[in-house]
């Protein structure tokens, strides 16, 4: 049927269209329904809401993601069918009963995500499948490869590498230094990150501080041009669109499934052209993963990077307590410019282990004969041609090199006694910076002064807690209070 | 925040509410939040949208189930707030983990799906995690409970019986039959039963043709009062209503968990105030569930009628082809009614699983000695008396026996030479019944000649595909010569 579209400007987070009780009736559509939407050649999938006083029978209004799709304007007229109920549906419950798919099979299912015909509710239901079913290395590498195909990808030339970590650190931010280092040698690094969403600061979160991280394909391709690589924020670059989707929905409960981890991590490295991968899989008690599962998922890796003809590497990393002193956006961004300038005070582990990851890198791309990359990648930042390539691509984000003062409301905790650490908790200490105010308030976050095994005399600081606001502060001080026992864990 | 509400007159199948965009802002809400609606002492969970031309700052818009659940009106003022993420996500998380919930827990859960607290992806992740991890019966127990006191209940006086098959076999329409006798026999039953969504007849459906199906606790109190019984719709009546709202999310993949299922069904015979529940388990090929299953889940039912003391019998029937010979409303409001009153050409093999599921609740009720309910029945029904009891109980729900013209677009199979039937297969006789018009088309269906293990004769009629449209006969008959070989089994 062909109804007037009238705008009404609502954005509901998904395509929702309302029409009249009258059309509705006469389409047999019933609330909630899925229609298909289309005008010239293109074509979304929406649910069905009526609305009965404001819009006419005939009429059509549609939330902004419709809108966008379609191109739409007042008066201009779609054509609107009712779609049958996708044949995905009976797929996923397939993998719900824990039979395998085929390629046809999952990239039905990836092409309904990506087309909006599945709704969150299915969505949930083909994410516990993979939860509670798995998924064989095929599976897995089908996904990928229909996640690829779902979205847009970057042509690169050179050696393209890329780094990934598979989170559940604290602080950890090794990407900025590797990223200088590795583009300073000549190589290729498309780096795109992510923002905090259940931790204190994402990649993009803490560049953001000093540059801009949202561009387009285009925009990303003349900074690369420029300067080798860039570190930009890969949420809104429709790269493997369907897993930002999947994710969504995984978010609402938190959990994951090794295949879908496998899949997100591997279809956004496809998709900016990478040819050389190396992932880092920090293990231990706070960590995502213990030993024993950090070395079956490097084995998943290592054999889909050979399913994609991919030079992939993997390394399994010390995740007993977070990677450097900050945690929050500007303490961190403070701490990578500390490396990259060769200031005394630079975290030392920080430092260290965003040099193994370079080596290893520079090794993997030929920049380095075997076990050489660490030496090379020392040199690149100990001479400053590091920090003079990220100063450029800062500069090409359009940003600047600053240090930034944190929030002025402060709380320490000194040492009642002579000891020493053996490790933080990962989870409590993001926490414990999410209630100081990460990652909204940038200037918030925790400083730790003390790392495992350093020896710690009576009255020396532990940690400093930095909040914007008094409140803030005081929930932060109240949560370290309630948790401290397991939050630092002492020898 | 107070805000002024615009009536829209909207339904969105869910609590939705539309503010502007300010309002969202000034709130630091972002789209897909849930908001608490509050207005007096009544409360709603509700999704927000944004919607800047039509509504103003300060104002809001609600959907119909808003609404109807604050009794709003135009220009009355609600209080707003931002609801924390709720407790729930996280008992829903360790339930897909494997681990058990306690009673608290599940009622936690039960009561954020009652108040809208969880949204379809979240109630989906709950039963995937009932589906791959299943439920103790200590859980199973605390979920009944849960579900029967967030709803309504019906308080009865006398001996309250009921009975409920676990579905999935065609036709079977033994409810009318059973419901007549036993009230006849001074029993009381306050039958509530479901419409057809992925059958091709519901209960609700077939009484429908004839008598209202729809009222309100009150009203089902007085015609209770007045006949001992009643054949209604449960949909609308608020009983256990979050397992309504459970298998609303679980029919979009049509997968059930045993849990649920136990709970679905007990939780409406407790709240409907029953003492004494007789369940058919149908077993066989294309029937839910094989002997095993049926065993096992005997077990379950009747572990879980004592922890309620219940006095619950299970029977286990023939499940391997529908029950009777009609399946469609006007077909089978027509046999029922050819049984009640005795005609000679009614279906043997429904006339005597109702005797037989009568005379079981006439012996558990005490109204026959053991081993001689179905006597009992069947003097009940011979006599007349069960029939006269359903015209009063049709009568008291405004309704008047009468026969059916099924629909007149129709298509006969007949046998092409001597054989025997072994058994149909229920779940594409369903779904042939399905593409001839049922539900809705109340004069669609299938009438079966023949049964299994009766001789045939070649030339002799097999069945009957009846419709309303030819259209929607070619499409039932291009589908019953696409499935013939698994529809109709011969030895």
């Amino acid at each position: 049927m062909k109804l007037k579209v009238k705008i009404l400007k609502f954005l509901a987070g998904r395509p929702v269209c309302m029409i009249h009780e009258k059309t509705a009736q006469e389409m047999s559509l019933h609330i909630d329904n899925r229609i298909s939407v289309k005008k010239a050649n293109k074509r979304i999938i929406s649910i069905v809401n009526t609305i009965s006083n404001i819009i006419k029978p005939k009429e059509i209004a549609v939330s902004n993601m419709v809108i966008h799709h379609l191109k739409l304007k007042k008066g201009d007229v779609v054509e609107v069918e009712i779609t049958e109920r996708p044949k995905s549906i009976d797929l996923i419950k397939k993998k719900l009963k824990g039979e395998e798919l085929n390629k046809k099979e999952i990239s039905e299912i990836v092409n309904d995500i990506a087309h909006n015909a599945l709704r969150e509710a299915e969505i949930a239901f083909f994410i516990a499948a993979l939860n509670s079913k798995g998924m064989s290395l095929n599976e897995t590498k089908n996904l990928i490869q229909a996640m690829v195909k779902s979205g847009k990808q970057l042509k690169l030339r050179g050696k393209v590498v890329d780094k990934h970590c598979i989170g559940g650190i604290a602080g950890n931010r090794t990407t900025p230094i590797i990223v200088s280092i590795c583009a300073a040698a000549g190589l290729i690094m498309p780096k795109t990150s992510s923002r905090a969403i259940t931790s204190a600061a994402g990649t993009a979160d803490v560049i953001e501080t000093i540059a801009k991280v949202n561009f387009s394909i285009k925009e990303i391709k003349k900074i690369i041009q420029k300067t080798n690589a860039c570190f930009v924020w890969g949420g809104a670059l429709g790269l493997a669109p369907v897993d930002d989707k999947i994710i969504k929905v995984e978010r609402i409960v938190k959990i994951d499934s090794t295949a879908q981890l496998l899949a997100s991590i591997l279809s956004k490295k496809i998709s900016v052209d990478s040819n050389y991968v190396l992932i880092d899989i920090p293990y231990g008690k706070s960590a995502k993963v213990n030993k024993k599962q950090a070395e079956k998922l490097k084995i998943k890796f290592l054999s889909l990077g050979k399913k994609f003809s991919l030079k992939l590497e993997v390394v399994l990393t010390d995740g007993r307590e977070p990677i450097g002193n900050a945690i929050g956006p500007f303490l961190e961004i403070n701490d990578i410019i500390k490396i990259l300038k060769n200031e005394s005070d630079a975290p030392e582990d920080l430092k260290e282990k965003s040099i193994m990851l370079a080596g290893k890198l520079l090794e993997m791309a030929g920049k380095a004969k075997k076990s050489k990359g660490e030496i090379l990648a020392k040199q690149i930042l100990d001479s400053g041609k590091a920090f003079k390539k990220f100063e450029q691509i800062i500069k090409a984000q359009k940003g600047k090199i600053r240090k930034f003062k944190p929030g002025k409301y402060t709380h320490t905790i000194y040492a009642k006694s002579n000891k020493k650490i053996t490790s933080y908790d990962n989870k409590l200490i993001n926490e414990l910076a999410k209630f100081a105010g990460c990652p909204q308030d940038k200037a918030s976050g925790i400083y730790l002064h003390k790392k495992a095994n350093q020896k710690i005399k009576k009255a020396d600081k532990i940690m400093t807690i930095y909040a914007t606001s008094k409140e803030k502060l005081e929930h932060a001080v109240k949560f370290y209070n309630r948790n401290k026992k397991h939050m630092v864990e002492y020898a």
